[in-house]
């Protein structure tokens, strides 16, 4: 990419664009809007980069994304309730934490088991999900992986791990609060019809 | 926003929400994905942002984005060749730029004028640019300005400053290349066949 642009911006634009969600095009507009505001957008995404980059870091115990080696949730003791919640990475977890529901921890997988990228169990965590159930008297384990061919795969590894050890639960499946029947695909009017329940 | 995340990590993505092009859902991806790529990408965006809040400065001549006060376009001789090309923005003069077909040099609006914003002819440098017609020896002011309302009541607003004083002209309307006739508004078309050319 040339982009006429000086160098030290050109390069901040081609760093930028190498983010999800941010192509040439955006990462030149968001860097020209960053200029314009210097001082209450440049500097201090500069400044709160800097930070990010020195105190994140991956939960020893889950996997979650904290300042700490243990992450607030783990080294909260009212959540160890024996009920464990796997997701496949840190931005399904805060999805979770949003609900508000959920009261017990996590495990985060970190992706899915795929043959194709050479990803096994060891590359997520698995080996330390089983060490968990153990370790910290989990009762059920609740597989809240995405409803994906990948993630259903990977659920199903699991549960074999875990079979008989611990009650193995998976999120519902149906039709979404505020959904409309017409706008949903056929497999989850599938499984909605499946699981009716009498009211 | 709320996110369950560490307050820096939280922090990091209420920033980052604020460019064009992001919102909550993807500065928290791309938060995410800096993390995991902190030595490639998050530690050198750090880097190169402050270098650049540093570093980049608005031409005093013509409002490019540079590093010095006066950008590498207005400092090369070469290029004072008596056109100026007029545009709202620095995208705009990157574009033009891109093509590079364009051998004069530029004069950066900052916008187009507005009743409704407050942006009046002072805000975007009009003055400046009557100046530079004579103080540079312009002798065609090209304006490349958007063809939206703003942009063409602003192009109206300086061919009347400057009218007598250079030759002015603005960029050809019409078929855009590689463009189908089906996809076009009929703004275009009208523009394209009334300006059409003998073969």
């Amino acid at each position: 990419m040339t982009d006429h642009a000086p160098k030290d911006i050109d390069t901040l634009i081609e760093l930028l664009a190498k983010l999800p969600g941010l192509g040439p095009r955006s990462a030149r507009r968001a860097v020209l809007h960053m200029i314009r505001k210097r001082s209450i957008l440049l500097t201090p995404l500069a400044d709160q980069m800097q930070r990010v980059a020195e105190t994140a870091r991956e939960c020893l115990n889950c996997g979650n994304v904290g300042t700490a080696d243990v992450c607030d949730i783990c080294a909260n003791e009212a959540r160890g309730n024996g009920i464990l919640c796997v997701v496949e990475d840190v931005a399904d977890l805060w999805a979770m934490e949003r609900a508000a529901v959920f009261k017990g921890r996590y495990h985060v997988l970190g992706g899915t088991l795929s043959a194709l990228d050479a990803v096994g169990p060891e590359e997520l965590r698995i080996p330390q999900l089983v060490d968990r159930v153990t370790s910290e008297n989990v009762t059920e384990v609740i597989l809240a992986l995405n409803a994906t061919i990948d993630g259903q795969t990977t659920a199903h590894y699991i549960a074999d791990q875990l079979e008989g050890r611990v009650t193995l639960t998976s999120l519902a499946q149906g039709v979404p609060i505020g959904g409309e029947l017409d706008y949903l695909d056929e497999g989850t009017i599938t499984a909605a019809l499946n699981a009716r329940r009498q009211i």
